[in-house]
């Protein structure tokens, strides 16, 4: 095995990824886990990472450079905001050190905006988008980073001149399981998706946000007047509330390159809306970004 | 007491009003439960409703006349739809018998959309809607009826043009509980309503009704930055909620004049958001709507 350099730890509000990282850069073991802040707030984070620690046989002493919620007031110790606009790299200088410990553990700050209208906190993602633009990032651009509360950032030059959380997958996900639309997608899992219903739902919800509320009970509608399937009422749920999304993330910024930064499902499904949509775009994998910025960190902090 | 004339009933998804209407029109009687489409369908509809007609003392052959979701497919015995655009006053004359009861009710249909773009349906807002307007109005109008499924309906010259559906109340009651927005509205309840905060919040959506999901999650970072109250952050909710509403249901019919049909809390929330947009409008009694609906169809079925 070659030499362990440090651990990388993306430690999100229900999620824990930890990496061993070698001298050379290269991921040597990686642990995943459901012990995000929530569980860890309950059973100590410092115990919490020293299960995973041990089970990688991270060396004594070899230091941890975490981000995410780990950092938040309710996590393990609070690492604040970096205050918007803000160069990338001023994360970097920004670490608090986690007392009480036998090795070296830095959390990373989050960013916040804190104008009183548009109000906006992030924690993780200003590590991933590190990652994703590197420190030196040329040109404005937009960077969506999809999820349970997706993110837009706006970047120009190496410097986060603003973001915006759109809550489209926590909203997916309580439209779906607790409105009147639960019986219109019941079964949805199991039918191969509607990409057409997708990309219709989401050409619709994009040139007419208004009527987002209104597209999401034509999934029921639709099923009551002319019994569109299952899979069919999903995909207009996700496709309008994506296409919500996009609307408000772009309406200031039209002209910016995009620059995805996602994985797996919500990878394909926004790549597709940007299609539908005609919108040039720029993908990134998200779990190497975060893994790239949590690095970069790793090396200002402690470099060779 | 005045000699009755018959009964009418408002039987929706989860709720149950009785009037004992007299020869002169007036109310004899009143009863009011939970008993809706949901817990009837399982109690039985016709010992529910025999319930309540024992409690007003309503004559033997004393006619019924009904309207909402016991007509639903899943109802008591499905009244089917009228298709738009008709004239309010056909619903008038497609109510249906219920088969095996041995005094006179009938169920008055709902309406459809049935247009694959927009399909939608109301059982109950047209019956509220013959009342709040009349057999006979005159000019082009949008009617907005708030609720769990806020319902806006563009009528003219006593035609149903076409409506549109807004989960506007069921979102704000699943926002409210089920997502991280939970923790910010927390005890808004036992705080005084922010006007203010629900002011710039309806302003907000409709002149940017694309940025709705965004700013839904100011009411959590407002907190988490401003330290804004839980009724701060539940006015950004609702007002988020019904200016987005608002905003899609006038984008094109921003020259209509709009009649409000609601009661109590719904009424004022939306005639202060009415106010706030500077948007003329007429309010309507939405309980007095329903019953003077009602008591039309009777007239019509059963002629004196």
């Amino acid at each position: 095995m070659a030499n362990p350099a440090y651990v990388a730890v993306d430690w999100g509000t229900s999620s824990f990824r930890l990496w061993l990282i070698g001298r050379d850069g290269s991921v040597l073991a990686e642990r995943r886990s459901g012990e995000g802040m929530t569980s860890a707030a309950k059973t100590g984070f410092s115990q919490v990472l020293a299960g995973h620690l041990a089970a990688v046989e991270a060396p004594e002493n070899l230091p941890v450079i975490i981000c995410g919620m780990a950092g938040a007031r309710q996590g393990w110790v609070e690492a604040g905001y970096i205050d918007v606009p803000a160069p990338l790299a001023a994360i970097l200088t920004a670490a608090v050190s986690v007392p009480g410990e036998s090795r070296d553990i830095r959390i990373l700050p989050g960013l916040a905006q804190r104008d009183m209208a548009t109000p906006d906190v992030m924690r993780g993602e200003e590590t991933q988008l590190l990652g994703a633009l590197g420190n030196a990032s040329a040109g404005a651009q937009a960077v969506c980073m999809p999820g349970t509360h997706s993110k837009w950032v706006h970047v120009g030059d190496g410097k986060v001149t603003g973001f915006s959380t759109f809550m489209t997958g926590e909203l997916f996900d309580v439209i779906s399981k607790h409105t009147i639309l639960s019986h219109a997608v019941a079964g949805a899992q199991e039918q191969p998706a509607d990409a057409a219903a997708f990309e219709a739902a989401v050409s619709a919800a994009f040139a007419r946000p208004a009527l987002a509320s209104n597209l999401l009970f034509t999934a029921r509608s639709g099923q009551l007047l002319h019994g569109i399937s299952a899979a069919s009422a999903q995909a207009r749920l996700s496709g309008t509330l994506i296409g919500l999304e996009i609307a408000g993330a772009l309406q200031d910024a039209a002209n910016s390159g995009i620059t995805l930064v996602a994985s797996g499902r919500l990878q394909a499904l926004y790549e597709q809306a940007f299609k539908t949509l005609s919108l040039p775009f720029t993908a990134i994998d998200a779990d190497a970004a975060v893994r790239r910025g949590l690095s970069a960190a790793a090396e200002a902090i402690w470099p060779n």
